[in-house]
């Protein structure tokens, strides 16, 4: 018997319904998941692979300054050819091995991060090993600096004479939503390497590897400053270095935000922080803490930020979230019965909570949603109740409450 | 209206199931969650809460060897009192504020870890500005070390010669349910800060602030050994100490594990890995990726392993796994029509993957399981297949598989 399909809630963007029926058939997707590429992770060791996806005629190269991306226009990823690249990153800085990348390391050397996103396989590009086809995605951090500072700084001034430019603020909420996942997995990477170029084990520096996926705490480092009273370049023992370490792996942190609903199923409690417009508000949110499992989690940020008590507690969907590198559970939370009195002075994070009325939260996903910079739609009265956009995995949530998932309809 | 009762699988530990239905309703969990403990998470900055807490009467240390924490057998945990800890942490290392902690730091200074766990509020104990009681409980790290290696080795021979011991091996999966879920927040911690005791920004060393759950890369340290030519104890700039950073705070990394469903319903994929005992098999599992969603992931590590194409993924529940800092998600994900043919050759790390019946894996619930050192039950038969225990969230997804969870059942 197949899974039962459910009526997905509304999109979190456009294209997204359309895109998982056809990839996927029906599920609940939110925004920044949904890339089109397959990452064929156990290619990221294999320099030969990368020295071919790097020069292949259809590779693509999403270019960043600090933590930017370049644009044709706020809907619209712009993307770099591998000539446009070149005089950035040298010929082949996949020419070596990673093996012998580790014996020739040198902490002195600055090498722009560049990590290998992924193939779009719906795409004609690249053929390995027969079962590996498509155009290869990197991303390529150009940000002027040390001895790249000349040839990154007119690359970024050929790239704006064409009417490209490196977008401005915090949130890419109008790319289309491929779009939107190949930035995600771009920044996330880009972020994370730059965020640890020291081991937090020994305090050393490290060397990417695994085409951005990996950083290894090298035992030799020929950089003059590193080398000890026995002249020779190698460094003391790590921990890293002795079996699999998470240190060498790329950081993700679990954080959990919930729809909470009153014992009766009739209320829905949301919060809002200080520097909020004002009528905005949402659903509530924190990180996940060592070993909680997410249920947990979400039972004590719950009581820690309201006062309110929860029940029983179901996962709903996830989404990526790259600032810098979260992972959003979302869940929907019971309150039990007198446990639903609002207590703010636990921990002081929030500027109010209040329960609401599935009506008053309906209305205001229908006109009062939209970004936090941005004004509500034009059927919207002052006063109102403001929320989130849909492409926030609070509005889906919200949205799956009021649309029947308490009243008993299967999750799936 | 509340939310449906789902039938629960059959409990995680017997204790489980008890306890859920007294504190929670009922709900999906899994071993290693269900904490008696209010972690009280805003009160770990408050040292004059903290200097009460830990000179409690009421309270309990669990103390730790290395990795392995003090037992009074392999079903029970020992406590220790502050009177026996004394000796390794001083009269009151919440003495002074943060603040001047971090003023005062001087990295060669050696400090046994210590972790506060929370409060057990079903036991009389500490009551703490109204809203705050129960009996505190600490996790110590007291492995005989720098200055305090003398009075660590005395405190290890007196509970030795007392009876208790320090466990040997992994997995604690005998313990009683809340037990194991106090023990498995202890081990996260205390690994996470002996893992990290340099900042990965900047490559300086790191103190532990907030009882445990965060490191912080002071502006100044006294140790000789950094002081700068200008002479002073001054530290160069770090951007963790610009705004909030998430590598301050402790890390768990997510991780998937999916029972893959054939895509008509009727089997079950396992895989195995070649160092496991003959016939034994479990779920797919690994890492989640920046960038992804859960779903995505689930179906990333299952073609990357298996070669098989999943359709839709449904997350079922999750489980902490403190070996040494997972968040495990447990999904059930179902393969496109189509997409069942196996191939290991993509990320060769499975030994083997095999379609196997619904009614091979009931069978295999009933007389095959255990943990991966020990035998199967008595009605065992060689050559039959052999699966993980009940405290695996593996078996729990199988049992929900094979009880009904596809063929639509409510989740919830």
């Amino acid at each position: 018997m197949p899974l039962p399909q459910p009526d997905l809630p509304e999109p979190a963007h456009p294209d997204i319904d359309s895109m998982l029926s056809r990839k996927f058939g029906k599920e609940i997707a939110n925004y920044f998941s949904g890339s089109p590429l397959n990452r064929v992770s156990f290619l990221r060791p294999d320099h030969a692979f990368l020295s071919l996806a790097l020069k292949h005629p259809s590779t693509s190269f999403l270019l960043f300054n600090k933590t930017e991306p370049l644009i044709k226009s706020p809907t619209e990823l712009a993307y770099a050819k591998f000539k446009d690249v070149q005089p950035v990153i040298g010929n082949d800085p996949f020419e070596k091995s990673e093996e012998d990348q580790i014996k020739e390391y040198n902490s002195v050397a600055y090498t722009p991060q560049l990590v290998f996103l992924g193939l779009d396989e719906s795409k004609e590009g690249l053929i390995y090993k027969e079962y590996y086809k498509g155009q290869p995605y990197f991303a390529l951090d150009i940000t002027p600096k040390e001895s790249v500072t000349e040839a990154a700084e007119k690359l970024i001034k050929d790239v704006e004479g064409q009417g490209m430019s490196f977008s401005r603020g915090r949130m890419h909420l109008s790319l289309p939503a491929q779009e939107a996942a190949i930035y995600a997995e771009a920044r996330h990477l880009l972020d994370w390497n730059a965020r640890n170029p020291f081991c937090a084990a020994c305090g050393y520096p490290t060397l990417s590897v695994n085409a951005g996926f990996k950083r290894t705490c090298p035992p030799r480092d020929l950089a003059p400053m590193i080398k000890n009273t026995a002249n020779t370049p190698d460094k003391p023992p790590c921990a890293t270095r002795t079996g699999i370490s998470n240190l060498s792996f790329p950081r993700t942190d679990p954080t959990v935000i919930m729809a909470v609903v009153s014992a009766d199923g009739q209320k829905i409690l949301l919060g809002r922080q200080k520097r909020w417009p004002p009528y905005w508000y949402s659903t509530l949110a924190g990180f996940l803490e060592p070993a909680e499992s997410v249920e947990e989690a979400v039972r004590r940020e719950v009581w820690e930020e309201s006062g309110i008590h929860l029940g029983r507690v179901v996962i709903h969907s996830t989404q990526p979230w790259p600032y810098p590198a979260n992972l959003m559970i979302g869940a929907i939370g019971q309150a039990i019965p007198g446990g639903e009195e609002i207590h703010l002075g636990h921990d002081a994070e929030l500027d109010d909570a209040k329960w609401f009325t599935a009506e008053e939260v309906r209305e205001a996903l229908r006109v009062g949603t939209s970004g936090l910079g941005e004004g509500p739609g034009p059927e919207y009265k002052e006063g109102g109740l403001r929320l989130p956009p849909k492409t926030a995995i609070a509005n889906q949530l919200m949205s799956a409450v009021v649309g029947g998932f308490v009243s008993g309809m299967p999750m799936i």
